[in-house]
């Protein structure tokens, strides 16, 4: 297909196609029909950008998939781009060296965000290439490139959801008012699926119906197939007053827009920008900061969800534990197993994400995901990674456990352990109000720096309600940005310090955090975390000597939190089990 | 005088009058002459802004000075406007509030940065107050007011510089290349005499001359008058082709530069940048992060003065130890003393700001001078803090200790443990290179956090070399900020958490680190501190109990250093002393 867009990239003048992994709302896991860059690339990964010349191709992605993509773009030559090392061109420096003034470079407008659209004009307008924002050469050549998704919506009730639609409009229109707007385009697919309390499978493990929303000061529209929305939610719409149209109605709609109209530039769509002739208020969108704190009733709710999600995490270990060396236990079959464990829980919607079932070198790779192809049979040794989770109707999970399958060498136990203290510390963390995650991120990475290690990704994440497991404005990163958000009581950030040695072996310990307040005095408003994660790590793993006392205290304390509240939903051979093994450590 | 300025401000209709604490080269401590806001209010502290109505006045400054300014206001019934608390407005939204359109704001255009001026300009203009930069009301009323300073000037030679004027000059348009520039205006005073190896006495504790320079492609030009110049200097200079102005001509001289101007906005003074034609480049000065990284030859000189520097305290202590409850010390016959010490270590030139000499309650204000209302004798209880530097021609050093003259509270004894806990652990950081102040801040900060206590200000400030003790860009701070630089190896700040007590004591330990670069590997590059300065901690306040094992380690080791660098230069008695207090700790 490569080859193909090749050649009428020819017929067409067209000298470079970028392909992002994008859609319409800027949705990091995106549907079969927008993955134009799995399908043209080979590369299965989560993020990434192919650039396609008339001879040959290269894909830039980030330091999770090094590993993944360089195997999956070998069959088609593509070369590797490494995106956040020094030594790699950004595309533009890219096709800026690759072409020549007069050169034209295409892309889908639909998929290019206002803010990234903006950044190539500038910078091939410098070097005199053209851009081409209308021609879809990827469709046309795309013959076979499946629908649009369709499924049926259900109504997240506000028992779940934690407030009505009603509410969450009224807290909108504040914000919109604050921010001076009239109009407000809601584009991402998660802010639609929160203000009005809608889920759907349009997209594996991200329970959202692709859909737009604009509000005004006086009406609401929602942009989704009629045909697509359960009775429960078209009546409580219809009574609310909120019109209903077509999904690609807006780009039309949008032309009449005389307003100020408020949109996130780094998330709308540049063609959908584009056609508003009023004027374009250009601001984080609202709803990012109040989807992102948790509801009194959605973090009750959450914090169920998980005890249900240790309580298969906990059998799923008691299992891996007492079945291997029995009876074969792969790579998938594990994965199988601890879904089906899952979907023993109520109220289980799906897993909030493709599960990581990696086995000793497979772990090196971050996002590794097990396939027929790449599916092995766990052994007696070693250490195996299982980074997995769910979205139940109470609410999503985020965990990962690294298992001691059997002997580990010293250099194992060292990262496992180091990067567990890691965990810990950031665990630990009391701050005073107004500090970002990228300001506490070194509490976790500091024992592996000490010890010249570091992990190439964030810290940690926040995490949705039923919604997209990975959430951006809260999170641990080594380096803020300027949408990066104050942490407020409210917010679930995952803490995930790791060790990937390539070839080797990969240690990763996850659980979720949620900030809440502590002491308000006369310095501030302190705050703290707790975590919300309930499942033992495997003690077996650890070298003690490399902890100190206050660790090893937090660590006896979490485990006779796991067995309080995770034992009663257990066989008595598990809780007997998890009884030993919550056992506190003594040095 | 205040009530004369109100006079005359009601003369010219001149409803408010803003008097910052700055001078035309936005200096932090600013020479008589300009010491407006102190003539006018009568608070001495080193940061404040007075605002001045027909009937009232408020001076704003931050929780260094909170207690000091309360008490040195009340006489002239200034309200004090603390800043940095949520409910403290801003001086613009209070004077928004206080005025009504129509009425005029005046201030001296020559002592208010170009970003100042835009700020004040967009906010008032909104509230349709005018504003008059052009009438110096000040210098009408004050008439007694301090000629400009005229100090002969000195050259650090370049074995105490590091570089030459030539190489720096070199290295200054290479800069300006990158950023555009045909022309530099350099109106910092110590960028100047950075960029000059140029020092004087214009202002106590600071030894630079006031000057601005001009920097083209082809041409230098030096704006102080010629009178000023040491021979020396006059001859570099004259050899070099650099062209002596008269102080105020860059005024008139600037007025013909149609280029591209490269000037940094935040420190500029907006008189001076309103007469440039040309294009402006408003960026960060270059010689911020020139200055910043201290060359080969500057770090060895600078590990010499605080061997010198060490020397001196160390002397101090045994002075204080040994003559405490035989013969009166106060707070100020202490500081006297501490000076005569360093006068006698070679290359002395001045304290590189006013010595902090506070006893008991005094330190819980963070910037106390004592004075000889203020003066207290010391008893042989509770902590004595000393926060004091000077200049050597070798380099700046900047150090506190607190001292424990008697019986400690259990109260004391814990933030004086834990705030030094917290400077080891920042001390103690590796880190990846990449990171900023504000993301190790947390390390220092934590063990107090987690007592629910915090220190007002900053974890620490770059220092210059023989410059400001104060300089901006690299520090440790809380939050960061667009103008915070990567840390880089070569860099020197400071390391000095504490816990003040209002009315009740204050504790504050700093040393010195130097940034250096550790293994590179395939992750990056990684860095850690070497602290510079070597004075014992006093072991008297410490509560083991809250310490590690590797916070002792660290101690120990520290210890160990100071006796190996400092005891060659002691007599017998200090020396056998100083190896008693420097015994490792065991517990």
């Amino acid at each position: 297909m490569l080859k193909e867009l090749q050649r009428c990239m020819k017929e067409n003048g067209i000298s470079a196609v970028i392909i992002p992994t994008s859609d319409p709302h800027d949705t990091e896991y995106v549907c079969e029909h927008f993955a134009a860059r799995k399908a043209f690339s080979g590369f299965t990964g989560s993020a990434g950008t192919l650039v396609v010349l008339q001879d040959k191709a290269a894909c830039w992605t980030d330091g999770r998939y090094y590993i993944q993509a360089q195997e999956q773009l070998k069959p088609l030559s593509i070369t590797l781009m490494k995106d956040g090392l020094k030594e790699t061109p950004t595309i533009s420096q890219f096709l800026c060296d690759q072409l020549e003034a007069g050169d034209v470079v295409a892309y889908d407008g639909k998929v290019i965000s206002l803010k990234q659209s903006k950044e190539y004009a500038q910078q091939f307008n410098q070097a005199g290439i053209h851009i081409r924002s209308d021609i879809d050469l990827v469709s046309q050549v795309w013959t076979n490139r499946p629908l649009l998704p369709k499924s049926q919506t259900f109504m997240l009730d506000t028992r779940y959801a934690g407030a009505s639609v009603e509410k969450k409009i009224a807290l909108v229109k504040e914000k919109m008012k604050e921010n001076d707007a009239d109009q407000y385009l809601v584009t991402k697919v998660d802010e639609v699926a929160w203000l009005f309390n809608l889920r759907a499978h349009d997209i594996p493990n991200f329970p959202v119906a692709l859909a737009y929303a604009r509000i005004g000061l006086n009406d609401v529209y929602l942009y989704i197939d009629q045909s697509r929305l359960d009775e429960q939610s078209k009546n409580l719409f219809q009574k609310m007053g909120i019109t209903i149209c077509a999904y690609e109605d807006i780009y039309e709609d949008v032309k009449g827009l005389n307003e100020n109209v408020l949109v996130d530039g780094q998330t709308i769509n540049q063609a959908l920008v584009q056609s508003i002739p009023g004027t374009i208020i250009d601001a984080i969108s609202p709803i990012i900061t109040l989807k992102a704190i948790k509801s009194e009733i959605e973090i009750e709710n959450t914090k169920q969800a998980h005890i249900k999600d240790g309580t298969a995490l906990v059998r799923f270990m008691y299992w891996l534990k007492h079945t291997l060396g029995k009876e074969t236990i792969t790579e998938c079959s594990a994965q199988d197993q601890l879904q089906a464990f899952r979907k023993e829980q109520e109220n289980y919607i799906e897993d909030s994400f493709t599960t990581i079932s990696a086995y000793g070198p497979h772990a090196a790779m971050m996002h590794y995901s097990a396939t027929d192809e790449s599916d092995v049979a766990l052994e007696k040794k070693g250490l195996y990674l299982v980074d997995s989770g769910a979205h139940y109707y109470d609410g999503t999970t985020d965990i990962t456990r690294t298992f001691v399958l059997g002997p580990l060498t010293p250099e194992q136990k060292k990262w496992f352990t180091l990067s567990l203290v890691g965990h810990i510390h950031l665990s630990q963390a009391r701050w005073l109000y107004g500090a970002k995650g990228s300001q506490l991120d070194i509490l976790a990475r500091s024992p592996l720096w000490q010890q010249e290690m570091d992990y190439q990704c964030g810290t940690g994440h926040g995490v949705g309600h039923v919604l997209s497991v990975h959430e951006d404005n809260n999170g641990f990163r080594r380096f803020t940005n300027s949408r990066e958000a104050t942490l407020e009581a409210g917010m679930i950030t995952t803490d995930e310090p790791g060790v990937y040695i390539e070839n080797g072996f990969g240690i990763r310990h996850e659980n979720e955090l949620l900030a809440v307040n502590d002491t308000k005095n006369e310095y501030g408003q302190f705050m703290h975390f707790e975590p919300i994660t309930f499942v033992p790590f495997d003690k077996e793993g650890l070298e003690l000597s490399l902890m100190s006392d206050s660790d090893i205290q937090w660590l006896n304390d979490y485990h006779q939190q796991v067995f309080d509240k995770i034992s009663p939903y257990l066989s008595d051979c598990e809780r007997e089990w998890l009884a030993d093994i919550c056992q506190p450590i003594v040095r």
